[in-house]
């Protein structure tokens, strides 16, 4: 069994960004952008109103300040800025989604920060640091953070991808190496498929491994995008996987 | 009776501003900017770690999003954006005042937008609109906002001025008019303490003049207001005035 | 005889704004974003280049620093400040122009900067004093800055809207009045024509007023915009009234 | 022979920093920020036209867009997006230079990407593509980025420390490590006349080592310093060194 999550509310200003509305539409989890690196105040509010509206999770996407690199950009943060940062952003989620009837249920890293955390542990510390009591962390699925999660005791929800190619050791390949993309749609759900019954994926040589996954992230930046996304959860759904 | 209250963590990353550690030791209430005016997520918990030691209360300095003006510049927002920002703010603080022990238990708005609203029915109502439920609000004594406020049931705190000239109307004068600060320290210890019994005040053309004060601020910007400062609450404290 | 310009560069980091390659093939000037209400540095470069490729000129559309509000949201500026920022907005531009083997040859204000400065005096000289010694400024057809600039022996370009309502005094209509938009896209080629020609257009009660106009604003935001655009750069050719 | 350089006019907006005065009195180069790290228009203006005053040379104190950072911590730039940016800071000076009846005439690079750049190959040649024609570059003495620069026909202007400890090969020790700092004021004078003479200096382990330096930093953030740059520019001069 997993859940869909996407990141949303990524909008800035008068600029636009992904088809939020119908990512609502599809995904469980809605993962929403803090006015770090995207997000601004009106559309927090509007994206958890819509989530909550369809029973979607709302979670805070905390990032780097960098609104001009989109958050993308590893930045070394000293510790104390960084928990400061999280629960600023956790903090600025939790009122808009308090006005919107809906509650932050978790917390998601965004971009260069979801990646650095990965296996920088002052910097992953520093955002446990600044997590409430109790909200559980999305990370990515079998990284070193995870271990470190727990150990605090902090509830890890473990994130793969489903059009995304793993190494025989079960880690993500990074977009930089050839392959690093499944561009067939039927390889990417079956992959969701297979993540989904806790059975083995192929790597990107041919061996079988195993990624344990709670959730799946979906993108709506693109049509191609969100036709994907609508796949997955139908084919999930039609499975009685989700 | 009256309390005493300062704009306090306006720092922002390396830049400093105003002496906060000789301020807390002075007031009652901590005006604690919320990083759209002044201020950034370390220093906001600082702030309140501080106050929250010293008995402080915490106050949310919501400003206009401005950081090279300040927050100073009047600016057109739309209510939609500033009842979004609003409660962005406010929300960002409380968990920053939780993180450090303390709550956030009123909120005035900074700078421009203070004097905006004072005037401005639209961009007032917009800031009322992003008040958590039960949430007082700090606002120029006399203004007109103040009824507005009063009118949808906020429990407003009505501020005034210890060292600057008032009219025959109770109006704070301008700043850019000759004679608008008090440059005379006993004359503005005696204007407090005029204040704190409900007493009339001398305004600039010598008439006596009633305002309604709840709280009177104080600014902790030199050396010489911060001594302002302590004179008006040692003088208040002799006098059992707070 | 009249040329078309276009608000171009005006994407910020990941975000998208406007068809910019479509538009760069119609008009005659390209008003980019200098960084402070739009626009970041890499696309400036980008919008320069293509702009000299296709033989179009460049103009710095100098905006208040105001990326959330996308410079639209009117703000009082100390002139001191305005005159450093436009200058500053210039001097950036024009060295992007450089390398693009192109250069900055008008100035135009931005959205509430450009509206501001059709009335407000101060803001006006501020703006004016922050021009290299012989750049022209592109300004609001008929406004009262196209006098003072020209006082002062600046150049003045005046735009004219070809899909905007005037009133029987020859000003814009606010879009905030019902009309004040031209729906129907021959009545704006209809517009262009006459403004191209001198003579008189229609006012929005049906009289015939006149407004000078050197160039005329089009916009790239939406398909139907730019195809209004290339319809007004069509129909001015084939009269050979550009 | 050497020249005394430091970052200057790091003002931005209310927020003061250094006391710039009483450096512009002492040094020879003002290595001036741009507004991406720290800096305003207003402030860049300000800057140029004292040191225009005191007939000391501007540079272009180019930094990563972290205004919350100061600069000081390393980002991962994309090259074209480093280009882009250090054009467009060097081009707002110089349109602030002009303005001022100044001219930049070296760029230094700021806090993190000074660091970064004298190891991290792409990011150092992203910066050198960002250089306008002809236009020196003033570098960490003997950092790879030096070779970097000269094999492209680059103008290097090398910078030492003048308070400072070197390895005895002659690099800089990093401030993390115990004794980095130089503390007796005597100590810090006497290094900086040996860079002046071209003489070698002690090293850390009391090693003799010699340290090319074209221009030495100084520093005005407390008195203490500006005291230290004083006395560093009474020597050298008293002993015909600069």
């Amino acid at each position: 069994m997993v859940d869909l999550n996407a990141d949303l509310g990524e909008r800035f200003g008068l600029w636009p960004m992904g088809d939020d509305a119908a990512m609502l539409a599809v995904v469980d989890r809605a993962n929403v952008a803090c006015g770090f690196h995207a997000g601004d105040a009106a559309t927090m509010i509007d994206t958890c109103t819509e989530a909550a509206r369809r029973g979607v999770m709302v979670g805070a996407h905390v990032g780097y300040r960098d609104l001009a690199g989109f958050g993308r950009r590893d930045m070394a943060y000293a510790p104390r800025e960084l928990t400061a940062e999280t629960l600023y952003q956790i903090g600025a989620l939790e009122a808009c989604a308090r006005r919107a009837g809906a509650a932050v249920s978790y917390v998601k890293p965004h971009g260069a920060l979801y990646n650095r955390i990965a296996w920088d542990r002052p910097q992953a510390e520093a955002v446990f640091d600044g997590l409430p009591e109790g909200m559980p962390i999305m990370l990515l699925a079998g990284c070193e953070a995870t271990e470190w999660a727990r150990e605090r005791g902090i509830e890890v929800i473990e994130e793969a991808f489903i059009d995304r190619a793993y190494t025989a050791q079960g880690r993500l390949m990074s977009r930089s190496q050839p392959g690093a993309v499944l561009h067939d749609p039927e390889a990417a759900v079956a992959q969701a498929v297979a993540f989904a019954r806790g059975e083995s994926i192929t790597s990107v040589d041919g061996q079988a491994v195993s990624v344990r996954a709670d959730s799946l992230c979906v993108h709506g930046d693109n049509p191609a995008a969100v036709e994907l996304a609508r796949r997955v959860a139908e084919r999930l759904d039609a499975l009685g996987l989700r």
